[in-house]
């Protein structure tokens, strides 16, 4: 039994479309004014009371929140969308999914037409290729809390959510020259991203502090995809002198290294070690497995997100930075001994 | 040389924070009445304008589109998405996303409390336990266009953009077939979805057609993870008579079934064949590297977002049904010849 009359009801005694009808209460432009006039009286008449769905009144949802991210369709990215997703769901905001595709014109041009009225919070993770941030202090200044995570902004002055890099890269080339590695290539995100640089200078450290030797020819920066790692270990074994293990700025380069190896008949953890960093499901699934840093994506996305909820309902806010521990995880592809 | 003040200008006049005035300039309602009207008369006193970033006028970008999605981390659906924002991007339009996690309940809740005032469309792709679609009709009675894709609802006319998955099942279980495996199982999807039913039957009528036998045990339903691959995998084995080759519905539960097998020292593409669907790039890393039905992923997305906003711009429209044909790949887990 319905206490009041629906949207049908009204296109019926009217004779007109649902369409039609949801239009005139929407008020939307379409719509004639002698067509929501009678829509409208129609409407008080029959005791029309908008269905809860039409107004989201139930949980209050009608907050949002925007996400900027340089991908989706990878598996760290798309598990930070999740984290942020399961804080965002229980607080009753909607996300809006930006994706750069790691382009940093279009980047600029989303963030520069963002409808900020609309907007309670931005999470970012920059694209690779930004050399300027110009347009997130704007979104800033106009009184839209910002938070950065993973590939943060220096120079804006907000809150960070990252992972501990520096340290995840120094662990894991430690654990090659362990393994009785000696001549480690590193194979580097693009330069001027923060996180790359924190990886590339846990490398350099590790080796430094092993009294082993940095030659800059086994540094090759270029992207994050497979594709960008088969052809760096191409390019590394051009080299006059080759090295014995990769440590690769993520697991999507580090499977095309093992892949490029496989093709040259090179044992991987034997002749030659690798290790990545994320903890992709597919290092576990490439033969032989892929050590790797395990990041903690859900996590970065909760907290990220709870940060972010936090300077919404708290307009004086100091922003705040984070930095969680990686974790080592060993597998077949760097266990020579 | 900036012509108007920014809203920093205002700020420092009245020595208030940045955020106050954005506030106060957005009407919110935790700024006071008295501070409010003194940032108008000073905005107002210094030639104030919004920022064009600030309502979004540059490419009118204040459309938005509702995704639903079952999952996001995986390559299918972040794919996917990736299609849908192509377009929505190039027209002018948001997206907010919004993940079920194959979660009946959630994805009620969540299409319950959509603010369909804000909304211009919705692309939905259902829940693997939905067994009602009402809320999605009362979305279209609300008169916002609702277009589905991949997991469609049959009850619901609308349009629908699919692949096509009974041919592509068929032809991958004739492809096994061919290569001379005749005890062919298949590890399904859940029951109930109207494209793992599809899978299902262009498996069962290929088999039909080749004259071999149809045996129930051989065919288990269960969800689209590795995970369950492998248990699935598990649970085909402790038949009586064991199969010599698995479809899977998916490449997650493929290689899932693949990892089992190579437990069991099992010679896969020699003993047992195995064939997947989706051509997730991991179907290429894993070794021996998988077969499978490669799925337009990214065209379904692009022409769900194209129709959607077909449907958005002509009020009176007939639903559209489109189906896209896979692409069998063929690679060494199922060449045993």
């Amino acid at each position: 039994m319905r206490r009041f009359a629906t949207i049908k009801d009204i296109a019926s005694a009217l004779n007109i479309s649902v369409s039609t009808v949801s239009r005139a209460l929407r008020d939307t432009y379409d719509v004639n004014a002698s067509t929501r006039q009678a829509v409208l009286q129609k409407a008080t008449e029959l005791n029309y009371r908008p269905n809860f769905n039409a107004i989201g009144l139930v949980h209050n949802r009608t907050h949002n929140l925007g996400i900027l991210l340089p991908e989706i369709t990878n598996y760290y990215f798309s598990t930070l969308f999740t984290g942020i997703q399961e804080v965002a769901y229980k607080a009753g905001y909607n996300l809006t999914l930006f994706v750069t595709g790691n382009d940093a014109e279009r980047e600029v041009d989303i963030v520069r037409n963002l409808s900020l009225s609309g907007l309670d919070g931005l999470l970012v993770s920059v694209s690779s290729q930004a050399d300027s941030d110009q347009h997130f202090q704007e979104v800033i200044d106009n009184g839209v809390p910002v938070v950065f995570f993973d590939r943060v902004s220096e120079n804006i002055h907000t809150s960070k959510v990252m992972q501990d890099d520096y340290n995840g890269a120094f662990e894991a080339t430690v654990h090659l020259i362990k393994n009785g590695y000696g001549k480690i290539a590193h194979i580097a995100g693009p330069e001027g991203l923060t996180f790359t640089q924190a990886r590339l200078n846990g490398y350099l450290d590790a080796l430094r502090k092993h009294k082993l030797p940095v030659k800059p020819s086994w540094i090759v920066h270029s992207g994050f995809t497979q594709q960008h790692g088969e052809q760096d270990l191409e390019q590394l074994w051009e080299r006059r002198e080759k090295p014995d293990a990769i440590f690769a700025v993520n697991d999507r380069k580090a499977i095309g290294a093992i892949l490029a190896l496989k093709r040259k008949n090179i044992r991987i953890g034997k002749d030659v070690g690798v290790i990545g960093f994320t903890n992709d499901p597919v290092a576990a699934i490439v033969s032989p497995s892929l050590s790797t840093v395990a990041e903690p994506a859900f996590e970065i996305g909760k907290l990220s997100c709870e940060l972010l909820l936090k300077h919404i309902h708290k307009k004086r806010f100091e922003p705040e930075q984070v930095t969680l521990p990686g974790k080592l995880i060993v597998r077949e592809s760097s266990s020579r001994l």
